[in-house]
């Protein structure tokens, strides 16, 4: 009999291994998030809004349909930020974690699982990095508790409200989980730029990628006459340069499109932190400094756009990533030159990579549109909130314009299945129906992680 | 000096050359819309007005800012439908017929022109081609105003009246043009089938692509023994699939979509000829037999990706083109099967031909969304009517939820912009500020006309 489940194991490609235990742990998070235990006294939650939370913790989305801080009760916050911490590390990193401090041996098969989980090409050095980046994220974490815990005690009446407070946002802020138990975001903070400034740093740490903060890690670490001979990946150079232009892009264009409307009476320090914040927060974070239904229209619009691209490839993000914006951008300037081969920083980029990154994106465009459209159908929102919902929960971000506790029962299971989605990656969402066929993880080793 | 000015226009690209020929058309125009002498006596109109109502008739799009019927003498409505004519046909076709009228040698710099508005890729046939063109246009707008006119003689008090609006109707639905002297379109003809009928088959005629209507005609009058070694095109066989499976996905949504609600009180042969009428229409026609705007939210948003979609290439439609969507679904699709080749109907699609279509797709997601965004900051209509108009403009389409002639002038600029785009192709617009290379113009036989 175990035999059998086994075979039946090995016939999945890693990508439907990978899907399946991402619904597992839907599956379990919305037995916990469904305990009595969980929530406050006389509240009672409908099944489809424990499911929401459950996968809108998972995929570290942050969209709410209760409150947090009303509905959960101190076991459910922490059951929350134990999810959050699981959906936003990657559940095969933690799996990996507890296979190697039970002591068993990583072989090929789970190895190349975490591959796909992590998007990387290649077998080699996977279970380092797996461990690699359990440290530095535990370390960030840890790091931004005591800072965010410790500043905190200006806030609250009590050390342990003011660490508590600090335990749950700095491990929302990392894994750009976007949940908060203030109430309402980080609006009470919309003055402290100290708060603010923390959580930036926090929200890009987890955003920009786990691979660009290990070989920066490993640059800082590395003695002046190794650096000499140090470069960064392709895939470094390219994320993060897209990352940070996409962070600048939405700042100016925010403080433009604001400047005489929400703006209006602010000071030049406000229009810079309000736009900052609300741009680096479209990426994935999905906290806010302020309630973002008051911006205009068209700044809505723009950060549905930003929201749509969301982060970086192998980070806790969503959208179709930094890197497919990247190539499929550069590819249409190439194109437009007449020129045949595609070239970033020197290198040429894989023909694989560029389908890969078309594809992601063609996809996108065809997933949320489709879910607009039947959301205009369920809904009774303006078309507007509908796009920002859709594409804050495909972006796996979490802002909303207010309309997610409305949703009806089918509009729940349509952002449900966008923020799953979202997380594991259209490219998996594509390849869960498909045969695995032999053969397919052999490449050249600079490539570009996709989508 | 002429010396010198024939240097300078050998230094221009094919499709510069196209560009400032549709350039100069449009100035042609907008002088004849602009004389007095077109006006109805009592109109004025505002220089903006003048350009739009030209550029909407040179790219046979049909959006208007002013009612053609109340504003223009029946001089300017001869002037609109020539420059319908001219549009719609394309003025290298034009241009290539008078060179031949004038008994002019068509060298091989012209024939590559014509090659390139037609987007053709090869050489031969060129002037044969627009021969054949023109002879079959003009004839069908011949039979369609024979038809209709006489038709006509039983709606109007004078057969002078009749003719005048079955000779407009059918250069008007022929080229796709969408312009109406009725008043308020088709809707006065919206019990009367065998109207609709013609409509229909003349919009389709216009849409569907010259190649296919040639080689058709040649399939149809060859010989029984010749028809044996005949075969369509790929080209052909691509396009016209694409065209009908999706008139016949929009009439199956539009009638699903509108069941409970446009369609509530109307019987089967309504419905089918509202959704079938109205599913035709998006793919280039702009013409209908109702006021769209009675319509749901989400049909008014089908019928927007419909409108992006557009019609043939090589034909009096704009859009990304059925061929781009087609290559782009199918490169989805054969990519998700973990393919690398693209095979349709046992031929090999060329990757230049992938890459074009790509490239048409992801630059009209750019244009049409920066231009919905630009709109929403300017004008102040919803946001679902400002898509429907946008992605009207962009595919030449012509319908509208009513708010063209409230436009602001920046918006009507865009509206422009996107229609001027929409005529001539994304790609024809990206190499316009493109050196032209050598050597560009040699490909094997079996290509695809993409967007
Ligand atoms: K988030
Ligand atoms: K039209």
């Amino acid at each position: 009999m175990r035999h059998r489940s086994y075979r039946w194991l090995n016939a999945l490609s890693p990508v439907q291994l990978i899907v399946i235990f991402y619904a597992s742990a839907v599956l379990l998070a919305t037995i916990l998030i469904g305990l009595p235990l969980s929530h406050q006294s006389g509240v009672t939650l409908s099944f489809i809004d424990v499911v929401f939370t459950a996968v809108s913790a998972v995929s570290v989305t942050g969209l709410t349909v209760v409150p947090t801080a009303d509905t959960f009760s101190t076991f459910g916050v922490f059951v929350i930020a134990f999810v959050l911490q699981f959906g936003g590390i990657g559940i095969m990193a933690i799996g990996t974690f507890i296979w190697i401090v039970l002591g068993k041996k990583i072989g090929l098969r789970e190895r190349r699982l975490i591959m796909t989980d992590q998007n990387q090409t290649t077998f080699q050095g996977m279970v380092k990095l797996i461990k690699q980046i359990l440290a530095l994220i535990l370390t960030i974490e840890l790091i931004g508790f005591l800072v965010l815990g410790t500043y905190f005690l200006q806030y609250y009446d009590s050390w342990q409200q003011a660490y508590f407070q600090g335990f749950f946002a700095s491990i929302s802020a990392t894994t750009n989980g976007g949940f908060d138990i203030t109430g309402q975001s980080l609006i009470p903070f919309k003055d402290d730029y100290f708060v603010q400034f923390i959580h930036m740093v926090l929200i890009m740490f987890g955003a920009i990628g786990f691979p660009v903060l290990i070989e920066v890690r490993e640059y800082l670490f590395a003695k002046t006459e190794e650096r000499r001979f140090m470069r960064f990946s392709l895939f470094t150079k390219v994320t993060t340069l897209t990352f940070f232009l996409l962070v600048i892009f939405g700042t100016v264009v925010i403080a433009l499109l604001e400047f005489q409307y929400f703006f209006a009476d602010k000071k030049w320090h406000e229009i810079l932190f309000y736009s900052l914040f609300q741009s680096i927060t479209t990426r994935s974070g999905g906290l806010s400094t302020m309630d973002v239904s008051q911006f205009t229209e068209q700044t809505e619009l723009v950060m549905s756009a930003l929201m749509f691209i969301g982060a970086s490839p192998s980070s806790v993000g969503g959208g179709i990533r930094t890197t497919s914006f990247a190539l499929v951008i550069i590819f249409v300037l190439t194109f437009a030159r007449g020129q045949q081969r595609i070239h970033i920083f020197g290198r040429e980029v894989h023909n694989d990579d560029l389908n890969k990154a078309v594809v992601v994106t063609i996809m996108a465009v065809i997933t949320v549109s489709t879910s607009v459209i039947l959301l205009t159908i369920t809904e009774s929102f303006p078309l507007t909130e509908i796009i920002f919902e859709v594409t804050s929960a495909f972006g796996t971000v979490g802002l909303s314009l207010g309309i997610t506790p409305d949703l009806s029962t089918i509009g729940k299971v349509t952002i449900i299945i966008l923020m799953f989605i979202g997380r594991i990656g259209i490219l998996s969402f594509l390849f869960t129906f498909k045969k695995e066929k032999k053969g397919n993880y052999h490449y050249p080793t600079e490539r570009i992680i996709i989508g």
